[in-house]
């Protein structure tokens, strides 16, 4: 049935550029992806063959798997990815014309970034130190992946509908690199630490995706408003995107941290207390804000607010209410954001498919605040802040702790605006494939689909 | 396309009662939460930072992640929180004109009964052991509030459609305490253990559900005809559910025994094979009951029975024929129970939306009437009743512990009904939004549907 | 609306045969494994109950979690069966007229073969090793299940639609006998390892299905045209096949390797890479080969070709871009498979409804030989083969080596097909329902369909 919605504005015929932009790119992409993990890429020494001693000694030595503290974060990590291809993408299936769109381009973006994030990290950390080192894959490199990957994840939410599958290989090269590079500016020069990626992750990955919305030129007002529309289906496969986010973001806030299990069990609390308050505040908050009904598009999203609002404080040392408090006050903001500040910035001329401002902009900025309040209200700063790089300087204050955060807070929104929109304007180049206005939000020009029309005719003749 | 049932008779404008109940309700109930968590609840002692010795050591004590044997059994946490959130939602999606409200509905309660459920842990305690002690929210604690958020989940399967979210809301605050209450009775007073909850969870969750479906008043026939259609998509959807439930099934058995090898293990291989069996059971016995087709229902039910039944005596040390054969048993028992005593019941005014009588109900009882029969087959106590609190008195008997899990049958049937009843009339109170009887399970007032109008005109002007 | 496809071509009445047969087989072969599992099967040593020492003590001896290196792999065998039941299973929903066939028949054959495969594990072992030893049950045996049960779903999806579920019951208790019975023939006699059964699991199955469709006469010109198509619902459910598949694979390919931490990391390092990597190429080739639009069916099949094309290799000591070009050349191979290799095989008259021919034979058997490259490149043997049965014998060479892979493939072509003949054609006695040509892909006589009826008549009146 829903394809007919497709049917009627389907493209006749795809130009040359149409027919091998992708491919190019794609191919090309893939050739740098394959070289470049020739030279930045090496296996995990744990992970390497080991022989036993004397020369001709072919016995090789077996490390028990309980050696590998690592591998305890394997379902974690696992976790995290399904979190990432098929949390995002089929939350992203909720419009009606782009159902195949959002999974299937959120898919392949999950599969270019999780190998291209490997070496991203080696560029980074060339560029940062001075000095050459092959990247290590194990479990931490892949779950520092679905990190970075989110991030682009959450940028397809903003520019859901507006750039080609070849603009978004471009993205996929250069966002990591970007999230990375601001990533460095927080951690390593702001001394904010962001277990769980309120700002690093979350906020960065929309604010990138605001830039380039700026930068490709994109305006509410050339969207199709058919193309805008939702159906029953397609918002029901949307859930399933929801429910998979919402029940695994623990296993994304705690994965990295494999090494401490009083921080990652921490984190696990604190993140699953924060998300459950939000999954309550958000539908209730819908639910108040439309005038008696709840509104589909907060249950697929508001509710999640939580789990990015706690990013930055699940690792903090706090009693079981605070999370409860900060994640119950994410979800009722974002759910207003929903219902009334899409509209506002619509009308500034900003555009965001998915509401990605709504769920992990301001909810991320949110968090980093509500981390720095805790931060402040703490009369003893070791009461939480062991797990912060801020207390192995001498001189840190609460006060001044607060003042890193915000300062992290501005830098990332500025760095991620400011590489969005140069991306933005990159991917304007002649030989991308680019989306005709008419075709925002419309997924026909990418995909063969299925001819529906048998079912139109039995319709009409019963 | 499936919107269009909704429209024909959706309402016009929702009442005062109908904007405001929800939302005071909700943020009353959300108030509590918090307020509560901050008397009843801390952090786990493990979880706690701890500093070096020292005046003014600042260096923390990191504790390594193979310590935390809790923390092994994360994944299996994770596996029971995804039964609850994904596997009910999506079992709940099967009416065509309900499907929004079974998952979200599920998820609202899911969100809602997580935190409350810890809250219950220190006031049922504090009641049976006169002391107050803060409950300790760790991956146990977690486990647990899965545990009984199951039981309200398997509730929402017999009120699905009758209630408002506002009836809802209460109903997550009382039936904690009531399963917590019976668990006490049962596991103290009557020495039975329950591992995987066959009546604790199960069967408390299915007979609570009939006794407020006594209390409300519902009865078969005031229910629109039209309104307990599936289609075929809802139906697809219900699959989803299903299958979460059935391949997680071991974890939600095993997940608790985190401190002990070789019960989690037994747990999880007799749990698996009785699940195995009553797929296979089930759906053969609904070939056969519906004369040579399959029944969806049953498959998206019936066929997960033996997860049900196999719940006492899943941690029983018994040879893999036991679980083969209850499970097999199982299945076919509920599958005839969907396929004639449904029916029954309903002639005798007792209406259950989803069939949880069928499948949590019947099995519950039958699989401790099952682990009854091991008990008392079993010429060697110690066979297997180690793994009982039995073992622990001295004057054990087989007898004895026979009479004691009938016992047990009774005291939850009995329990549930007056409970389930009891909470029943309180929902009726003025001040709570109800369901007319004409939008039984419907659930077009409480959300903003999608507008598929253009869809129609496209089909018949095809 | 989707269930107006099938109600057209809906038959009138079952037949005796039609009504029976099933009830019939499967519940004669669910005693079969019942009476089998007696004989053959006992409980895991380590989970059978201790008792500490001493006449009349009866305290149970705690096995501390940590010390069962074996439930390591728990949430690798969680996942693995998850691709089973849920990846495979909403992979074949993609038939408009054969969603609840794929996705319920799938689920059947999983309970049907979790089970009957412990039963095959000690048959094969007595007809080869000439001993009777009782399978032990445990988190091994489970996960050995769920590979072979995974040929059997490839095998299915070969057969998708020809076979009834009568029929496939006989190919449930007779595929397993014939997997093992080549996995030993590989493994013993020519010494070739296959950690994720490139050959073992997936050319085996897709192997054996296309000797099936040979034994069972089935001919790409019998099936009625409008049986074999999608439409945009049922494509979308197969997504989520698709994505459980993908996330889940190196979990599939390590879970068996718990005893030993490096070789499992390698693993599951290989296979992501691999994955990710077809992902990328799968769909940029699909592109170019459907001129200028992405395919959907290989955007749910070819993005996996990564990991059955690993699964020999996986477990090697190879720099991370060997699994990267492995698994980017097989996706962009089974994109060009589907994209021509299917037309060319219906027109020499080989059916494959799900096309497993191009994700799992050509795959597998492509896998195979890039092991074998591998294998010669390396020039030195130890370099990776301590992971291989090889290095066991005394006088290894390369070449040696790369020709026991070649003669493995062969083995397990020849092998898998004639089996597949051989039950193709006993599934063809009369006593066994059978599916008119007519039905071919189409499951209405099989299910109980929803009646859409009322949405016709809204439509119309529209």
């Amino acid at each position: 049935m829903t394809a007919n919605y497709h049917a009627i504005s389907s493209p006749d015929k795809k130009t040359m550029l149409g027919r091998f932009s992708l491919p190019i790119f794609g191919y090309v992409a893939f050739a740098l992806v394959l070289i470049l993990f020739g030279v930045c890429t090496t296996l995990d020494g744990n992970s390497v063959l080991k022989l036993g001693e004397g020369a001709n000694n072919r016995t090789r030595i077996i490390i028990p798997a309980g050696a590998n503290a690592m591998m305890g974060s394997y379902g974690m990590m696992m976790d995290a990815t399904a979190m990432c291809v098929m949390g995002f993408g089929f939350l992203y299936a909720f419009c009606r014309k782009y159902t195949w769109g959002g999974i299937a381009f959120n898919y392949l973006i999950c599969g270019m970034c999780f190998l291209w994030c490997h070496v991203c990290t080696c560029i980074i950390h060339a560029i940062f130190n001075g000095e050459f080192v092959k990247t290590e894959i194990n479990l931490a490199a892949m779950i520092s992946a679905d990190l970075v990957t989110a991030a682009v994840l959450i940028t397809f939410g903003v520019i859901y509908g507006f750039v080609s599958p070849c603009q978004l290989i471009v993205i996929c090269l250069l966002e990591p690199l970007a999230m990375k590079f601001n990533e460095h500016i927080v951690v390593h020069y702001l001394n904010t630490s962001d277990a769980g990626g309120s700002i690093l992750t979350h906020a960065f990955g929309a604010f990138f995706g605001l830039g380039l919305t700026l930068g490709l030129g994109v305006k509410p007002k050339h969207i199709p408003e058919e193309n805008r529309l939702t159906n029953y289906v397609s918002d029901t496969f949307s859930l399933v995107g929801t429910i998979v986010l919402w029940m695994f973001w623990p296993s994304f806030n705690g994965s990295l941290l494999f090494d401490d299990a009083s921080v990652q069990h921490r984190v696990v609390v604190n993140t699953y207390l924060a998300i459950c308050a939000s999954c309550v505040t958000a539908m209730v908050t819908s639910h108040l804000v439309h005038g008696g009904k709840i509104n589909m598009l907060e249950v697929q999203n508001a509710t999640l607010a939580g789990g990015v609002s706690i990013g930055m404080s699940c690792s903090y040392n706090v009693e079981p209410w605070v999370p409860v408090l900060i994640g119950g006050l994410a979800g009722a903001l974002s759910s207003v954001g929903y219902g009334h500040i899409s509209g506002c910035m619509e009308n500034l001329g900003a555009m965001d498919s998915a509401g990605a401002t709504q769920l992990h902009g301001i909810p991320g900025i949110f968090g980093a605040l509500a981390a720095g309040i805790v931060v402040l209200a703490t009369t003893n700063n070791q009461y939480f802040a062991a797990d912060t790089v801020w207390t192995e300087m001498d001189d840190n204050t609460n006060g001044k702790q607060f003042g890193m955060i915000i300062a992290s807070i501005l830098a990332t929104v500025a760095i991620a605006v400011a590489t969005g929109i140069l991306n933005g304007l990159l991917i304007r180049v002649p030989i991308c494939e680019k989306v005709e206005r008419k075709m925002y939000i419309n997924e026909a020009p990418y995909f063969e689909l299925p001819d529906d029309e048998d079912t139109t005719i039995k319709v009409s003749s019963a």
